[in-house]
């Protein structure tokens, strides 16, 4: 079985979200849960960033998880120097290798970006930590530029090279060319992939650096950081789930929920709807086509089990378009037996009072039970 | 250069979100803005599912739009004729194909199936309306039974097939070896996909079903549907901007936002934050190496201009993780003229007061305001 890293960088690209702010409390209960959820890596901001980032930092180191704390730095020698000074596992080194990035970011040449970060790895190497070298905006840059950077971080030896996709404009298949294309020539060093999502191709792209030989894929909680974000955690997880099952068996998938819903309030936001397993909606159905399969079989519409996620499923009837087998189900579940004349009745008047709204759980019941009791007054009457 | 059809289905996929009820105003606003955007197809649900439906059908045909409206119809013989009784372009005709579905859903044999669809297909086609069938659950059907049945319905005379990824379990890769296989078989209808998010590929998956010879790509607003939803139109938009803008030449982009914020405003929701170019924060800059680079020129880290989306960029200067050259770059827009030591001691302050929580634009002004004044003072005190 191969072997594979996840890297959860919420503390680092996910406090670049314009929503975020964590406290040092904060940002010690998601290390903390990220740990316990098995995580490889955990990235934290460079401690140059201020001195309460590096306080921060310290304290995570200090909390001696299972989790790899490792800081995202600069080529630059003060801020290597200030990683190297805090108990880190290892640094996370970055430099701009596209023409955008070049001219616009940093204004260095190449030759002068494997000249300023060659002896920088050395020296993170004597001192005894992990050392991974990320070529920034790897996806829009010259391919000669990229190996001929990659070839002297490599041959001072860096553990694993990095191909962020910065701007979000790689397809799943140029992911797969690239990432082969780097597997192949860098036989001996881990290739770490991190993938943003200005064209919604985040996770994808992720999953396919993974199939085309990375072995470190970047998440965050939720996917938050610049922009788009990257790929999210859980959506990163439900992949493995479905196609990569083994690569799971150390994790703990239950932590998966409370880890979403901390960050979301400290955010101030709800889970979104699309975020697969920790949405509220993620195993709600809802049209009677599906409400009545899913009743007879989940699998029908369910390809996740929500209890290995320590979710529970919900079934919805109060909507326009709801069924009568979700009705009639949900009719039993009251102590109600009705005959099927009976349940396509109530589901008819239910239909009708949902055309002015739908109603919830609480609502559909409260419906049922006096739908139920007219009619048995009415019954009473003849 | 290859047509393509974009297909919204925000009133029918979009409606079985657990969030979502539309008024008709509320749907026939939808549509307009839909209509004005350029959509080829606009879904609505099969008008048997209650009366009120119907007349919200009717209400659309009415408008008259350049989109086509097309019904989501069981293969049943009174949906079929309820849907013709109205003025709808065409039927988008569904049946169940996996063992999972005929199991657990309708509990017809593959040959039942065709059976059942193939009249009713002749009867669409007889009375002038386009008509499309989809195999529902493609990706867990068996091959055979999913050209048994597609065979039947070509030839039977349908101008479209379908391919829905029902329970979001396709990857990218399998979507492309589905799609091609399909499109070489059955060279003289058009093929339509319809991705869900379960496992957070709908965008990708949806693309790459393009790429391998669909003609027709199912969306929502926002990807709104059951469970984490479908592809949305803004993350299938931004896709066709970076690598087929020829594609959207007849799309008027900037009425995207409005359309997104219309449907957020009827669910009383927010745009997610990781929705393609509608998102608030999809322009939104935080960390000092993007901002920087960003002032200078935004395509370093931007690849859509949001110019061509009536939407505004925005560099966020109040966090901790501020840098000079934004920091800088505000003051000037102020009206101060600060030396480079003084735009390094403000930034230190900045990112001091940042420690106790983000400011926002007008804080920001404030802050800088505030201190230049007070620097002034102590100058003038010296």
């Amino acid at each position: 079985m191969r072997s594979l890293a996840i890297l959860d960088s919420t503390l680092r690209e996910g406090e670049q979200f314009i929503k975020t702010f964590f406290t040092l409390e904060q940002r010690v209960m998601i290390v903390r849960l990220l740990d316990r959820l098995g995580v490889t890596f955990i990235e934290v901001p460079s401690p140059v960033s201020s001195p309460e980032t590096r306080e921060a930092i310290e304290a995570i180191c200090a909390l001696n998880l299972r989790s790899h704390v490792v800081a995202h730095v600069r080529c630059v020698e003060a801020d290597v120097q200030a990683a190297l000074d805090t108990g880190v596992y290892g640094l996370n080194l970055f430099f701009g290798t596209s023409n955008e990035l070049r001219s616009y970011s940093h204004g260095r040449k190449i030759e002068q970006i494997a000249h300023d970060a060659v002896p920088l790895i050395r020296r993170i190497r004597e001192a005894g930590r992990y050392v991974r070298f990320s070529a920034e905006d790897a996806f829009r840059s010259d391919l000669v530029d990229l190996l001929t950077v990659f070839d002297a971080v490599v041959d001072a030896g860096v553990e694993r090279i990095g191909l962020p996709d910065t701007v979000g404009i790689a397809t799943p298949r140029q992911v797969d060319r690239l990432v082969s294309l780097i597997a192949n020539r860098y036989p001996n060093v881990g290739i770490e992939f991190h993938g943003h999502n200005d064209t919604g191709c985040a996770i994808a792209n992720t999953i396919s650096a993974f199939e085309a030989g990375a072995d470190c894929l970047d998440v965050t909680v939720m996917g938050i950081g610049e922009r788009n974000g990257i790929a999210s955690l859980s959506g990163i997880i439900s992949q493995l789930y479905i196609h990569y099952p083994d690569l799971l068996a150390a994790y703990d998938l239950t932590q998966l929920v409370e880890l979403d819903q901390y960050v979301a309030d400290c955010l101030n936001i709800n889970i979104p709807y699309n975020m697969p397993i920790t949405a509220p909606s993620a195993f709600t159905h809802r049209a009677g086509v599906h409400t009545k399969a899913v009743l007879r079989n989940p699998h029908a519409y369910e390809i996740l089990n929500p209890t290995d996620f320590g979710v529970v499923r919900h079934v919805d009837v109060g909507s326009r378009f709801t069924g009568r087998y979700a009705v009639g189900h949900r009719a039993v579940s009251l102590g109600l037996q009705l005959t099927s004349e009976e349940i396509a009745q109530l589901t008819q008047a239910l239909k009708e009072r949902a055309e002015r709204g739908s109603l919830n759980d609480e609502e559909v019941n409260t419906f049922i039970l006096a739908w139920y009791e007219e009619k048995g007054s009415l019954v009473w009457e003849r």
